[in-house]
């Protein structure tokens, strides 16, 4: 198990000696999903905080009229996580697939309160990135009440520079809450209006 | 200052002593807001995060055409801020007013570094108080992406039973991102299919 992007991830908010760093890596498990495989499926009960490392996972809900609604997308670097689930004990209401193969290392609940009881100050940690999550996700709730849907996929691609290309369309557009056709629309709007991605 | 309403909220994730109790308090600066008063107003710092022990408060946005958008209220025993302004440092984009006459407790987040250093139990009981805000806020995006404004006002009453009543009916319908002419459409058909609040 490669960890470096992990304990990458944690020394941005606290310091580890050799002995937690060594601690924390020993409670996690390395998984690979491919492409389209699931993480979690909905009324399953997620006990997971999930780091991707290689690929990208997205977690989306199905309505009852069978409409995907694309909650997040995670690339390297990011955490995902049915959070309600997570906390609660009780079986979510997400899907987290794998929209590229993946590479992913696992946290459980259980072994996060062990991390939490032997390295407290990883309280801070998950204290900081909730935070940060927070943040993203109240922003997000402002931009769907008061952007229009070109402005929203701006900052989609100032977000997640790497997605936009590499991850289907129907799926930006549900994330965006847009039909697939509008969305195709005011993409190669926002391309034209940037000119060419390389020069001759 | 009546402290009663927080250590019990504390009390919720996590036991303290006497001591830790009171050094906690110490931390805190009660404050009265009179209706329609600003809390804090974009473009400002937010250097606080405000517990709410009578009254509401509601954080808002206002966009380049003036329409302002709720992006949530705070009801007596609820936390809010301008997360964003709060964890960086720099101005908001949020107002936070007062909905009707409010009584608040003020934590500045250099008091909250303070005991964090102290009694570092609050880092787990701000990482368990943030981690649910970010359930509700994901919750949130998803019910805009999947629900009619229907449903959202019935989730809405569900979870602020108090405030359908005293809130002005445009900041929900705000909240709902709907007109206030078709909040009051959805609202009265709400009420009429529950039937009488009160009996004969």
């Amino acid at each position: 198990m490669d960890a470096s992007p992990i304990l990458k991830n944690v020394s941005r908010h606290i310091d580890l000696d050799t002995a937690e760093e060594q601690f924390f890596v020993s409670l996690l498990r390395e998984k690979e999903f491919e492409k389209k495989a699931f993480v979690l499926r909905e009324q399953e009960i997620g006990r997971d905080s999930i780091f991707v490392t290689r690929g990208c996972l997205r977690a989306y809900t199905i309505d009852h009229e069978g409409m995907e609604h694309v909650l997040q997308f995670a690339p390297p670097g990011w955490w995902i996580a049915d959070m309600y689930s997570l906390i609660s004990g009780k079986p979510g209401s997400l899907n987290i697939d794998a929209v590229e193969d993946a590479t992913v290392l696992l946290l459980s609940r259980e072994k996060q309160e062990s991390l939490f009881a032997r390295v407290p100050k990883f309280e801070r940690f998950f204290r900081i990135i909730t935070e940060n999550s927070l943040v993203a996700s109240r922003q997000r709730v402002l931009d769907n009440l008061s952007l229009s849907a070109r402005e929203r996929f701006a900052d989609f691609c100032h977000q997640f520079p790497s997605l936009a290309d590499c991850v289907p369309q129907k799926m930006i557009a549900s994330y965006l809450g847009i039909t697939p056709e509008f969305f195709s629309k005011i993409k190669s709007e926002y391309f034209r209006q940037k000119g060419p991605k390389s020069g001759p």
